[in-house]
């Protein structure tokens, strides 16, 4: 398979969702028209990304809903169910932690870890607040395949670190820090201040 | 100024936080190097960054900490506070209202709204829950620079059409959909479950 852009990768799961709700009105067959306008973008958007990954659909017929959707699941990776370790149990996590979407999208949160005293033992949605002390035995014996950083910057790569030599492939960042990680980890960050600053930005360059 | 691409806004928006440590710390210049080692890029790509603002810094003496600080708040159009609309009071609209990254960077949440009868009238954070009935009365009257929405996908558009009908220029968009507004409106859309996704997709890809 060819190297796909990330911004590929995220209209496929747009995509994906537009697909299971119109699977969810028993709708059989859509249109690249009928997925774009639901993702804002234009049909011939939707078949060149579609066509990164083999052929679907006839022409005049538009694409088989379930059979799209299910080579999308396959293509997104969303075939298995994913074990994610939370690190930090603060406010944002607290939020990610009930955020239904997660589980919905298969990510089960089944450990929480944080480094404050008044935090350990805490019961968070059924999950006991663990000892981040004990991530190197606890990473291992949960089987973890992802991790949610939600702390401060500053201990955010000593963490990352600790991970790496764990063998989690995956982080989704929150920390407002760059990442440094081998090249077979993959990071994704997100930063809630600094998406407000490209709109301020915007609003002040304009 | 020049069309500056986002991931160039975004890199903007680090080193500011950088050149703030520096700051607290004293420090009077910088290097780009030092710079960029913080923010996992190259010296050359923030030589490039900083040239689309104009000339910082002299040759072999690096950069001035406080008047390049000053210079990023100026172009990332932070030397001004903003009054930010939350709309929708659920769990990840509780952790934002509460996340102390927007004040420290000038964005006060000032007014929040729900169509949950059970919710409107409570009290979040210091702020009453305000009907989403009376938004048209409220953002004039409270002089709302942005709206933050977190709302389900299926009423977001309805919501942003009443936004920009409003005059509001500026959204963060938590809702998994894409939103269609004017072309002078600025929308970023974060979606977490889809972050999420492209770290399956990564691992499902290798």
């Amino acid at each position: 398979m060819r190297k796909v852009a990330e911004s590929t990768v995220r209209r496929l799961s747009l995509y994906l969702r537009f697909l299971e709700e119109f699977e969810g009105q028993g709708i059989g067959t859509v249109s690249s028209g009928a997925l774009a306008s639901r993702g804002g973008t234009t049909s011939a958007q939707v078949r060149k990304d579609l066509s990164f990954f083999g052929s679907f659909g006839k022409r005049g017929l538009g694409y088989p809903v379930p059979e799209l959707a299910d080579r999308m699941r396959d293509i997104l990776g969303l075939k298995r169910r994913y074990r994610v370790g939370m690190i930090g149990a603060g406010k944002i996590g607290s939020a990610l932690v009930q955020y239904r979407g997660f589980k919905q999208r298969g990510f089960d949160i089944v450990a929480i870890f944080d480094s404050d005293p008044s935090k350990i033992g805490s019961q968070w949605n059924g999950l006991t607040v663990q000892d981040i002390g004990t991530l190197e035995r606890e990473v291992s014996r949960q089987s973890l395949d992802m991790a949610v950083l939600v702390i401060p910057g500053d201990v955010a790569q000593a963490v990352t670190d600790r991970l790496v030599a764990l063998h989690v492939k995956a982080i989704l960042n929150f920390a407002p820090v760059q990442l440094a990680v081998p090249d077979d980890v993959v990071v994704k960050t997100v930063n809630l201040a600094l998406e407000l600053e490209t709109l301020s930005y915007a609003l002040a360059n304009r």
